[in-house]
């Protein structure tokens, strides 16, 4: 038996297995779920150990905690670490899911969970793709190190220091992710940058206590008001970001940059009606891939104060709130942006207001790298059989933190390899997974690891 | 027996029949309550009957209903109609509260509850004076109506056809309204003018759907920067509203008017501590008290919009709301301000998100009396002889509705005769009503009536 035919036989188990994968809510960015981030985890290590992977455990990070596994047995071969995740985003606004998020759907070849493409159908595949291997033809064509973790929807916040106390055991070539995906259903794409990230929550206190509107109004400041203010001042109408300092370490587009990414077609009027927009918005003088992908965001994700049920109440609120994420570009800092944005705040703070900045969690570093990397390359010529195409050399919005922790900790860069799309819903209601995909990337997996043996 | 010793022999029986009033959960706003609305009209019924009133009715309204009772045995003698109303606020937030909102806890000489101040506590005094002189002198000094109502905190929508359906039912000399309070505990007030209200809520709305911040992020509008930006169009940072024609209809304040505001002493300094803010915010050109009592205002009451639990969401939302409430003076009317509002968001909203506003309530026209309108002479007398001191003649930063009402309807005047004071947080968790001024209430209304048969 070959692992072609392995992968025929077994899909109607593979596809039950991976509705257990989703029925678990681990979600990590909310303590009450810790256990079941953990159960997640479990379930991969039996998976890996059943598979026949070695040294498969759970390792403490001192948060969420990470799933490891080795088969080192082909000497004079390249070691690659596969990446992943079990964890997944919250499910926020529930009432807008049509299933429940955590009672995963089959319909119309897709799988709808939470998780299910952001990472856990994607995460998957590589697992069975292993299992493959191993099963029939009792060995890998490479080493394979396995690198699961449960924190990367909170920007992994405790594996910096976990991965720089671990170089040995996660030394490898280079790094595959199963985290990404493809540009669509026909094209592949190879990521080659990401943006950094950078999170806060902005604080407005005004009274002690909120006060009749009658009463106040006109007379104090409105922290709501102030809030919007402050909101206001930092981005331009024209969608430049204004916080001083914000554009001063961000490396530009080069010709060459902007070049890769003309080559990628983008058709902005499906997306404009997908979205049910009638207009487009972003700094001037810049193409959308090239804001999309170029450029550092500032947006706010949440915003609440004062009186939000049915009907009125002519308060004047105590209290205004706003979450707020930077994605940022090479060679941005999220530290140092973390504190532009304090000072900013701090000098546009109308008076009869407090106002603070809290970081909400660890920060993310800009991502670049060559698409002449020898991972790249062998990812390439897989995806051309695969697809029949060239992949794009693609750069996304996102953020993945420990790519760079990668990077900086083990010297290794990460090729990004996974079958996720970007219409998935990946943060919002209704997520969902495409089970061809899933198939073709268990089968890309095997196919890139035999390629890498050569 | 006169009424004063009926007073003082059933205070401890007024005080707990208040706590069974207060115990009623008659929110206006919430449709889940509007049983508890019709409730508490049915307890003010019971209230009224064992007095003595007669004819005594529920009035449907087409909402929450009214309360009539009268007496009409005095001829050559005025005929004055009792107002207040028995439907409270809403309690959010709630876990602010320290005892339940509708669990009454007496404390230190007051009694907390929503309502206790607004309006329940001080609309059940001039019910117990009515009883105190018809049990006690077997009939009434003039004539008396009484108009009890549940929708003063939803703006009394449904009131302005019921009252003009019902002119002739209603017809009196004027209203005294039982929902208002005095300037201190030692300073009494006459109430002659009151701000008018606008209610709208403002809703932008971006993609059909929450989307990927790192996706989206300076791609498309965000609806929550577009709002932020549409409400600091509308208010300037020293306090001006900018709203196109909104200052328009407004009639600026008399030297007498500054005059007779001037006579009232406000202790900004204790306001500010009060409230624990550093700076006070308002229009230029006017001093506190003229803000609050003569010059219109715009308030954002409530903000919400995309994430707003723990954690982090890296989402760009689909949709972003506010509700405002502009706070009117003459001869602004409600219904132009609205359509001035939407016309300024139509003009202000930025491309890429569409931006709606929807009147969620009726408005209140402003209103004004003279301080020598033989109802307020005859409360000012009565006033002097309680607290040993002239009333001030105050405006309100507030409004209600109903006066405004009575005044077109019935040609009626309202002289303001009640017994909170402001700093009983009526729009707040922890709401009381100091219980010398329930008694105080009750025998100021016995003296009223009195002295308005002379």
């Amino acid at each position: 038996m070959n692992w072609q035919t392995y992968l025929d036989d077994n899909q109607a188990n593979f596809e039950s297995r991976l509705l257990d994968f989703l029925r678990i809510p681990s979600i990590s960015s909310l303590p009450e779920h810790a256990d079941a981030v953990r159960q997640a985890g479990a379930w991969v290590m039996a998976q890996l150990r059943d598979a026949g992977m070695e040294h498969v455990e759970l390792m403490e990070t001192g948060g969420h905690p990470v799933v490891y596994a080795d088969w080192l047995h082909a000497p004079d071969k390249p070691t690659v670490m596969i990446y992943g995740h079990f964890d997944t985003q919250p499910v926020d606004p529930l009432e807008l899911w049509e299933s429940p998020p955590f009672a995963p759907v089959v319909k119309d070849g897709c799988v709808y969970a939470r998780g299910a493409s952001d990472d856990k159908g994607n995460m998957l595949a590589p697992v069975l793709a292993l299992e493959a291997l191993l099963k029939s033809e009792g060995s890998l064509p490479i080493n394979v190190k396995c690198f699961f973790e449960g924190q990367e929807e909170i920007g992994s916040p405790t594996l910096p220091a976990f991965i720089a106390a671990h170089q040995t055991k996660f030394a490898c070539d280079f790094v595959l992710s199963a985290d990404g995906g493809q540009w669509s259903e026909d094209q592949p794409a190879l990521l080659v940058g990401l943006k950094g990230l950078c999170a806060l929550q902005l604080d407005v206190i005004g009274p002690a206590y909120d006060v009749h509107s009658g009463l106040y109004g006109g007379v104090i400041q409105n922290p709501i008001h102030a809030l919007a203010a402050i909101l206001t001042s930092m981005r331009g109408a024209d969608g430049r970001i204004l916080i001083e300092g914000f554009y001063d370490d961000v490396v530009p587009l080069s010709d060459v940059n902007r070049a890769e990414i003309e080559r990628v077609p983008y058709d902005q009027e499906a997306v404009r009606q997908k979205l049910g927009i009638d207009a487009f918005f972003g700094e001037p003088g810049y193409t959308t891939l090239e804001r999309s992908w170029g450029r550092p965001t500032l947006e706010v994700n949440g915003i609440w104060g004062g009186f939000q049920g049915e009907g009125v109440k002519t308060v004047l609120p105590s209290e205004a709130h706003a979450k707020i994420t930077c994605r940022l570009v090479a060679n941005q800092r999220p530290e140092k942006i973390a504190a532009l944005l304090a000072d900013h705040v701090a000098r546009h703070t109308p008076p009869g207001v407090k106002a603070t900045t809290a970081i909400k969690e660890n920060g993310a570093m800009p991502y670049l790298m060559s698409g002449s990397h020898p991972g790249n390359i062998a990812a390439r010529d897989v995806l051309v059989e695969i697809y029949d195409k060239e992949p794009f050399l693609a750069r996304s919005g996102g953020s993945i933190p420990v790519t760079a922790m990668f990077l900086e900790s083990l010297g290794a860069y990460t090729v990004s390899f996974g079958f996720a799309l970007n219409d998935e819903r990946q943060h919002s209601p209704n997520e969902f997974f495409r089970l061809d995909n899933f198939v073709r990337g268990q089968r890309a997996y095997c196919m890139l690891l035999h390629h890498l043996a050569q």
